[in-house]
């Protein structure tokens, strides 16, 4: 090497992470699952591109997206071009493209309308360990015009936690709540500012019962309503047993009573199938202020070694695209935060690393005289549905081992060295090699 | 409507497709065929962020890339923050970012070193109809320490096309040449400028052989170097005639040697498995400067309706990533350009749309007091394997039927509406209705 050989030597890019083999099929296998579950739903996918107008993100985000947004620009933007065209921005997630979507196709759709993404999305935050600035996002959602019947979110709910259940992760906890019975139990308690006081309960985990009480009694809440509070918010059932607590506590109001009633369908509609991987937890809250009905979260249930992290979650939201179309189009929708996920898990090593590359099969080259069998042996071998390769390059057999073994491919051909001779195929788990034909070999004989 | 309800109306942002439901199926089944055949060949998957470092793209591009890459900018962006990170762009191809992750990860990738890549990349060109700002690359490389054996030419040319040849496409043809053939025979003529002469040729398609005689003549080459060169660029062959027809043109040169005999040792791997489907065509030049061997293009055998359009290809380039690592690695690599062929056959209507949704089976709800069994038959059909929906409400049966046939669904299935009835299913393409066991049900009983 000399002086003259000047080289950009590259580095990771903070919060875009990229795997190495072993690690990017377990995520591909994982994309594959989640796909499986969302479409034996009746979901649809589709696929947006990466970039929206500035305009449209900002007109349905309403503008508070502080340094979140990567706007693209040309590197030698042409003067003459400037402003001609409407500024371009990575979308931040996949449900502002998704109601741009169905207002842009609103006519060529059918509704209900099921659709899931499984699309990168991308955040201009600063640099911080653990943060993601490219993640992908798991999405669900299922829109309808007017009215959406409330066994979609049961039904939304069932596909997420199986898309869970498919991946090689500890199992997990779905957690349920309407938020309908969150403001209704403010109401009949007569609190005035049911903001805050929302606001104040979604952070119990962080700050305790005393940092929820704190702020509430500096707003003026009573005691008594606080502590009313701090009982419904500790209310938890695997079925429709929570109404008989949550009357207990003896508030009453109609918009409760619809909360109670919806989240008391959807457990119904759920316990059956998941036992005691639903939770009514009537705590949860998810922060977004335009959900409007049914909350989830998932959780591990492990929460020794997880905590309470969330590891994704949805509801309900009362119009979806009023941004973009003169339309009431109520939705359901969730996001499994697969990079996030995997991300985690890898950090803990929890994640078994898959084989470096496909190859099920790595049929040896005897020699160069023997090139055309050889080729013949892995066509046929790969026509019947194997992954196979033909080694390289005219080598020693223990070089031409020494590549299956470092590949992880678990078996190797020998196709004949000598006319006379039988194939013969070496299992690189077990050691065993035997003699076998290509046309009518199988893994388990 | 009222003038409150204003809305931000979207609308497609050109070069940047999307599509509706039905034809994202299809372009998924597609991505899908594509990652088969490349696993078949033992190419394992990466995914590398949709940015890179602006200095590594342009120590990789050579700086010569006008207007066409897109840099990230925050929206807020932070003057304490200005220039303290690299800049980031989007990708331009899959080429870069490939070299890149090769020699960042060197020590831990085994060589020879084979992935594929299916993503879109990015350029930021004008807008202009059927150009594409975004487009779906699937990209296969074969990348080695030193030296890179010629079995790998033939294993991804293989491999390259068998990935149309999965595709509900028109025929193609795979056209090869051998950069070798042309320099080497241009060195043989004593023409001194062969870059302007390889340029030349490569536009024969476009300009003809008056308009490539008139560019040479101006260059001072004599006539009958220029029909000797015109010769070498008519010459096609489904095997290694080609060898001999060269030879006829009484040219010789160390250089051409090498090129016909890689060409050969290519063309005979090929032939047995493809016959007529792989065509050496030693007018093939494709531009760009990097290939220095085997080179390979993708058309489409019906030139009436595609004339001589190039739907992807590649070739070898000696030297990958010199940009990035003071290593010599070798490589063959080549890109089926995804969108491009997409978007191409939608225009002339040469796709077939897929259904709407991928449901098999919509279980019908046949009122709200039987909605248990109902939902136990819809589950009991997904568990074994079926994409099932449960109609949503409690509705008219003949507004039930509707939905299944408005989004394609091929399969009505009745639950019991009284207690002593059987499940009945309805295929909705023969009309016919029978009944069934949701627990032994299959699509052709």
């Amino acid at each position: 090497m000399t002086a003259e050989n000047r080289v950009y030597k590259p580095k990771a890019i903070s919060g875009f992470p990229e795997w190495l083999p072993e690690y990017r099929v377990v995520e591909l296998a994982w994309l594959d699952r989640i796909r499986r579950v969302f479409e034996s739903y009746g979901f649809c996918n589709i696929e947006t591109p990466a970039v929206e107008e500035v305009d449209a993100l900002l007109a349905a985000k309403g503008g508070d997206t502080q340094n979140e947004i990567y706007v693209l620009e040309r590197l030698y933007a042409d003067p003459v071009d400037e402003g001609k065209e409407a500024r371009l921005a990575l979308h931040f997630d996949l449900t502002v493209p998704m109601a741009r979507y169905v207002a842009q196709n609103f006519n060529a759709l059918v509704f209900p309308f099921k659709r899931y993404q499984l699309q990168k999305s991308y955040r201009g935050e600063r640099p911080q360990k653990g943060r993601y600035r490219e993640f992908y996002q798991c999405d669900i959602d299922i829109v309808n015009v007017d009215a959406l019947p409330l066994q979609c979110d049961a039904d939304l709910a069932a596909a997420l936690l199986s898309a869970y259940k498919a991946l090689d992760i500890p199992p997990v906890v779905m957690q349920l709540n309407n938020r309908k019975i969150v403001t209704g139990f403010l109401k009949g308690l007569g609190i005035e500012d049911a903001t805050l006081a929302t606001r104040t309960l979604d952070k119990l985990d962080k700050i305790g019962a005393k940092g929820v009480t704190d702020i509430l009694s500096a707003a003026g809440i009573a005691s008594d309503k606080i502590t009313a509070c701090l009982g419904l918010a500790a209310i938890r059932a695997h079925d429709s047993a929570f109404v008989v607590q949550v009357r207990a506590l003896g508030v009453s109001h109609p918009e409760l009573d619809e909360g109670l009633d919806e989240l008391a369908f959807v457990i119904d509609q759920l316990a059956p199938q998941f036992g005691t991987q639903v939770l009514v937890n009537l705590g949860i809250i998810r922060g977004l202020d335009y959900y409007t009905g049914t909350v989830m979260e998932v959780r591990f249930a492990d929460t020794k070694t997880f905590a309470d992290l969330s590891i994704g979650g949805g509801g309900r939201y009362e119009n979806l695209a009023s941004a973009f179309i003169n339309q009431k189009l109520p939705g359901v929708g969730a996001s499994l935060g697969l990079t996030r996920l995997f991300g985690l898990l890898l950090d803990k090593n929890m994640i078994t690393p898959g084989r470096k590359c496909p190859t099920d099969i790595l049929v040896v080259l005897p020699e160069e005289a023997r090139r055309t069998e050889a080729a013949a042996t892995a066509n046929t071998l790969r026509a019947r549905g194997f992954n196979v390769e033909l080694y390289h390059r005219d080598a020693k057999i223990k070089n031409q081992l020494a590549y299956a073994e470092k590949k992880n491919i678990p078996f190797v051909w020998f196709p004949p060295f000598k006319d006379d001779q039988p194939h013969e195929v070496k299992d690189l788990t077990s050691g065993q090699q035997s003699p076998a034909d290509p046309a009518t070999w199988e893994r388990n004989s």
